[in-house]
């Protein structure tokens, strides 16, 4: 794959990344625990934006080309122009690619609500594409791999049991600018790096506009609210907008039902993911 | 709803329940739970078994029986007897239902693979459930109440991202006999209490065939081995068949991945789900 370079300026220094050490480590980890939970093979929903080609180039280099399977899971109103950025890269990749239109089953969930809002919409795209991850998986012995970046974990811009679930996820520690990063480093094609980032759920969707500021600024507020542990308080002190620091501690703790399994009213001393939760391999 | 007792016999002592003092525990659990959370309301998946039939009643003596919405989702292939369960259980608690039949659905995914195994279309169903169970979430600001017993999260009898996947769970720490004397003490009808457990996935399906034990025995076996940390040979030497032995702990660590997060490769020192996983309402 073809490699290019960000201008160094477009970097906040606290969100730089010595992109081949952590290259190594990720292609490192998804190799590691691929094996430990059983499985040779992966598959990953390509989306045709930057996370899902980031993870499945990682995934690529970690179990090989063809262990690899790009599913793509287009819905009537997404961009055709996302659907051909999946299937080249998938191409490029030289991995598996397989296609199924969800459109039958997500407007069948709709057909006694017509007027039902995008969001409840998108959140059905989100889970029907899990669906029929999981569903591949399990005919093909192949672990979901994960696309979400760490900025879309802390703020809660994700669907729970949707595109936030997943066996294994080499980005969930890595804000989106650092994502970037490993793309460029990873060959991913510039057409795929130099779109606007959206989830593609409805026509004109992006990113930047649902959470209000862009990515390069969310991730150093974030970075300093979680990375450094700075107050609120301190943070406007650096120099953020006080409305913005708000509107991100607010999403920061109103998502963390979504960052954390079920909560399970506790009866005994061994409770399932309170005093029960061994890692996976345990015990074997 | 009409109390009746079941024959003390059918009660291992150790599984023994002081019925009404853990509906006391689990209804303020679910009152309190649901307000920090934001709520008021809250959806229960009814299938016409025991399992949701109890959360059910939990959440109604917890919410009120108008702010429990009963959503009842047959497919095709589902007992006509479960739905009717269902919506008799409605009934008696005074609930709205909500009815959605997910065969079209479920049976859009299978279009080009007719001969998908009854596993995997098992699985859709539990997800389909899940994101319609969620979707009504969303539409009418209710969280979703879960219904996985301790027997099936512990032996990974469930799906993952489907029937596991809730917002609380008062059943999670109740082995499936405990969830059973509590049935009984909340009024849940006979014709529930009595029939044969089922996931109702395929016609005929019985939890205990699937098992290959009764959930007595294997209730038995698991409170040995998860409540009193008995090792294998402890409870083999205790009278349990090596062979059961042998399966229950395959199940148990087998399905440690059903159980905990997506596995996130840890970069920075504060990894969602590794050093950063407050409680839920953490900053509020």
């Amino acid at each position: 794959m073809r490699r290019t370079r960000p201008a160094a300026s477009d970097i906040p220094p606290e969100l730089a990344i010595d992109a081949a050490a952590v290259t190594k480590l990720l292609v490192d980890f998804v190799r590691r625990e691929t094996r430990r939970a059983g499985f040779r093979r992966a598959i990953v929903g390509l989306s045709g934006g930057i996370d899902s080609a980031t993870s499945a180039a990682i995934a690529r280099r970690a179990l090989g080309a063809r262990n690899v399977l790009c599913l793509l899971l287009p819905y009537r109103g997404s961009s055709p122009d996302s659907l051909r950025d999946a299937q080249r890269l998938a191409r490029l990749l030289g991995a598996p690619a397989e296609r199924v239109d969800i459109t039958p089953m997500v407007d069948a969930c709709y057909r006694r609500e017509p007027r039902a809002s995008r969001l409840r919409r998108g959140n059905m795209m989100a889970r029907i594409r899990m669906a029929l991850l999981y569903d591949r998986s399990l005919r093909d012995e192949r672990l979901v791999i994960g696309t979400s970046n760490k900025t879309e974990l802390l703020l809660g811009y994700g669907t729970l049991h949707g595109d936030m679930a997943s066996a294994l996820n080499p980005l969930g520690d890595l804000y989106k600018s650092q994502v970037r990063q490993l793309a460029v480093h990873l060959g991913v094609p510039d057409r795929i790096l130099q779109k606007a980032p959206t989830a593609d759920l409805w026509a004109g969707q992006s990113d930047e506009a649902d959470l209000g500021y862009a990515y390069r600024d969310l991730d150093r507020l974030l970075a300093r609210l979680v990375e450094m542990r700075d107050s609120p308080e301190a943070a406007v002190a650096g120099g953020f907008p006080r409305r913005m620091v708000e509107e991100v501690r607010r999403r920061l703790v109103g998502s963390q039902f979504k960052r954390r399994p079920p909560v399970i009213a506790k009866l005994t001393h061994r409770t399932v993911n309170i005093d029960f939760r061994y890692p996976r391999d345990w015990g074997s």
